[in-house]
């Protein structure tokens, strides 16, 4: 068993861009238990009011069913007694299950940052965590450079987990704190520490190079029994080690469990909400839990997924909660298709000529620009026209749209007549630019129709030039839509944006209806007078 | 000396949502020759008919400096011979200084994909790398799922290698087809394949366990003398091996030459300048060239780094062309700001006060969205207002545009109103689209004042929703101009993407005005009567 420890809301929200309000934290928490993992460092309470409030918080709240809360502090200063360092007192106080304290491992750093002697960082260490023992609960030492230090002065650097040891530390954290060591650096100094100290020893790495991952597991592999990250490798510079790499590499690669029985299903969604309560877009290509992750492109990849799945997946991606994707491009053919259509239109087989015609039509309409790989609802709505099962809920007749300088916030308006079965309706929307007043008449019109559309909103709006030739280029509009429990993806190509956009919004409502509506909402928009238009 | 093999335009163009024009490849292929790789494998010319076009628009441009192009296939297909395989031919015949086949190392998969037997398999290796040595230039074997293969039946795997480099191949490239490997099963397999083969090695991994830098590294110190990888990392499922990570980790960490002297300060540019061309957002945390990658946030932190660097980088990172940036303090930037600006305000100085007002200037604009990286035009002109240094040549008083469903092609209108020098000028024009409508009438009003403005032609017009929030999002123009001579980049940043593209555009206008047209012409549009209205 190895042991996972979350450093999300501690060392993670170093991370640029990201600040976590005490919901966030309190929500984080929980999700993290629900995971699984054994530790949540949860913060500094001397030195962050925040983390403070947090601690305090979860006294009152329901406890945490799998993992532990360990609060993080420093050493106390130079030439201060521990009992008298402020920051050790707060730390001593605090509610939590286990303390962790950081010092330098360094002598270099000792002399350059602290400006004190090694003998005096070292009485530092032992105060400090005999002070704490005082908690009646586990104390930990985080070894702030330590592999730094080793490769500078091994026999300082030993001196201070030594010290740690000696003075009652439970468990010695070794870190790679700038990111800059090899695994093979990680590996020998790990066995040379554990050749010298029987103590519980944990890692935390730092991907300065793009080795947070390997480094983690060269240490586990050397004696290490804990390992700590953070939930999408968030944190300063270039982040932390990601757990989310880390507990599928541990589970299924070393085959040595760091979660609870059947929890490791869940991690691909808490790296989403996660993601969601750090307001961060999640890394789509990431390991395991990414988007992309088991994204298929090319056609003979898709062919020989078909005959086997671990021709080209190394795991198999429900063991994380993930799921295979096949893209759709000119490059995945028919076996492509078939697989991504089968699934809704059960009565085709990959030898129907139907699978021919849509595979024509893709090649003509990536041709044009559009690209149904990240479109799942624009290209299933275009596999339905062409085998003439789309269903038609409104066309639109006319719009135009006017934008002008300096009106304010809401500078430009657009108007917009739809037809729906043999009914006008039209209607007029002021918004945020011409896209933005576009989208809300063209809602508003329709929702006179069909209510439900009412609850639809935008997630995401992305905009790619195409075979740039200034500003008459071709345009694709992506966007992504939800009403609130599904989420679904369109795509609309055009010289004009606006008609792009146009395009890549009536695909989504289309597509809402055919999909989310109910039979009821449909025929009563089609039974309505056409009185609507005086709305 | 390591060689480095950049398979962005082959490898990386199979990542979910990259897809490279003709335009973005032969501009890649140049950016990745400044930069100094020693293979760019720039695609399939059998199975893509782009990249075949690619080869054949290289013939006609300046020969690259340092890299040479690979054309990449595959073997003959079963029971066909290599002379008859229509795809072979048309490999043997593109104008490429190396050809590179993949063949399956994999018993388990030539049986179960390609349905043929081994022996089969190592017929179609053998004839097609015998059949491409007509071409007279070298022919590499690709091992697909050689790492698999080796676990599974080493024995036929390493036959596999044996039947390339019995028939001629130059080199064999291992492939960690899945990217499933661990760094250690890496490293034994290629000390097995060294022992036994003298012909060159390389590697190309993939990032599934987010362990592609380490796996390239591990295959590296076993006997592998050249690396294959992407540029961001970019590829299938979690992408390929990133260069931007591995190239400085051979430089720096291994101490071994990969690019020509003095080319690894480029990384960093080019790293952007790939994102920009294949629209992707750069990664912000990516070791060595992330914006975040030497970003400091901590107060402890920067304290320490402005006593010593080293405390908490572990590269310096000028290495690599990128920047030191302190989150908490204005101190960042003024070294990187007073060098771009030193060339053409030769009066200031490093310590000059105008300086830190660029800074604040350029900190606040950039929170709003802005980037200069990109965008030399907008920063020198932001640079000269700040500076009370820029002219005034026009203002835009007041514009309409109108954009309307089907009224063919030029299905936009913009009426636009400016001011010069007291004087009035209106004017109009129809276009593709609002943003080309608004374009066309902007420059046709400014050339009644100005008349060189009728040479100047966009170039390139690029749109990045930021912070998407649906249709309402905040939007970035990026626009690059050209009067045949210059070439110059804009930016603007606004919620409306009209807005948006305006301030790109009066920028571009206002930098060409500042730099390329005549004293004589601008004091001639001052001393214009107001009759041009009428024109």
């Amino acid at each position: 068993m190895i042991q996972i420890s979350d450093t999300t809301l501690r060392d993670g929200a170093q991370a640029e861009g990201i600040s976590f309000s005490l919901d966030d934290k309190l929500q984080m928490a929980r999700e993290l238990d629900d995971l699984g993992v054994s530790w949540i460092e949860a913060g500094n309470p001397a030195a962050n009011p925040l983390d403070a409030s947090f601690f305090e918080a979860m006294r009152s709240r329901p406890p945490l069913r799998h993992a532990r809360l360990s609060a993080f502090g420093s050493t106390c200063r130079p030439y201060v007694k521990a009992d008298q360092d402020e920051a050790l007192r707060v730390l001593l106080r605090v509610c939590a299950s286990q303390r962790t304290i950081f010092g330098k491992s360094s002598l270099r750093q000792v002399e350059l940052v602290l400006h004190c002697s090694g003998e005096e960082n070292l009485r530092m260490i032992r105060e400090s965590i005999s002070f704490l023992r005082q908690s009646g609960n586990p104390v930990w030492f985080d070894a702030e450079h330590f592999f730094d230090g080793f490769r500078e002065n091994r026999e300082y650097a030993l001196k201070t987990l030594q010290a740690a040891a000696a003075a009652g530390a439970d468990r010695i954290i070794l870190c790679d704190t700038n990111g800059g060591a090899m695994p093979d650096q990680i590996a020998s100094a790990v066995t040379e520490v554990r050749k010298l100290l029987s103590i519980p020893l944990g890692i935390h790495c730092h991907n300065d190079c793009g080795l947070a991952a390997a480094n983690s597991l060269s240490a586990v592999s050397a004696g290490c029994d804990l390992v700590q990250g953070t939930i999408g490798g968030v944190g300063e510079r270039c982040g932390n080690a990601d757990l989310c790499t880390l507990i599928p590499l541990i589970s299924l690669k070393l085959g040595i469990p760091c979660l609870p029985e059947g929890n490791l299903a869940r991690l691909t969604h808490l790296s989403r909400v996660a993601a969601e309560i750090m307001n961060i877009a999640p890394n789509e290509s990431a390991p395991f839990v990414g988007y992309s992750a088991f994204a298929h492109k090319g056609g003979m990849h898709i062919d020989a997924i078909l005959k086997d799945r671990s021709t080209y997946e190394q795991v198999d991606p429900e063991l994380v909660g993930n799921q295979r994707r096949f893209l759709l491009s000119d490059q995945s053919g028919r076996a492509g298709i078939y697989a991504r259509l089968g699934h809704f239109l059960h009565d085709l087989n990959r030898d129907s000529p139907e699978i021919a015609l849509v595979v024509q039509k893709l090649k003509r309409m990536e041709a044009e620009g559009y690209t149904y790989e990240n479109a799942d609802g624009s290209f299933e709505l275009l596999a339905l026209g062409i085998l003439g099962r789309r269903p038609s809920f409104f066309r639109v007749l006319d719009y135009h749209v006017l934008s002008q300088q300096g009106k304010g916030p809401l500078d430009a308006q657009a108007y917009l007549k739809v037809e729906v079965n043999g009914q006008e309706g039209i209607n007029a929307a002021e918004g945020d630019g011409p896209v933005n007043a576009l989208d809300l008449a063209l809602r508003k019109t329709l929702a006179q129709f069909y209510p439900s559309i009412r609850s639809m909103r935008l997630k995401d709006f992305k905009v790619r030039v195409l075979n740039s030739q200034g500003t008459a280029s071709r345009v694709r509009v992506s966007i992504e839509s939800t009403d609130g429990v599904h989420l679904w993806k369109t795509v609309g190509v055009h010289n004009n944006i606006i008609q792009a956009s146009l395009r890549a919004l009536t695909d989504s409502v289309d597509y809402m209806l055919t999909k989310y509506v109910s039979p009821e909402e449909i025929a009563a928009a089609a039974a309505r007078k056409s009185t609507v238009s005086l709305e």
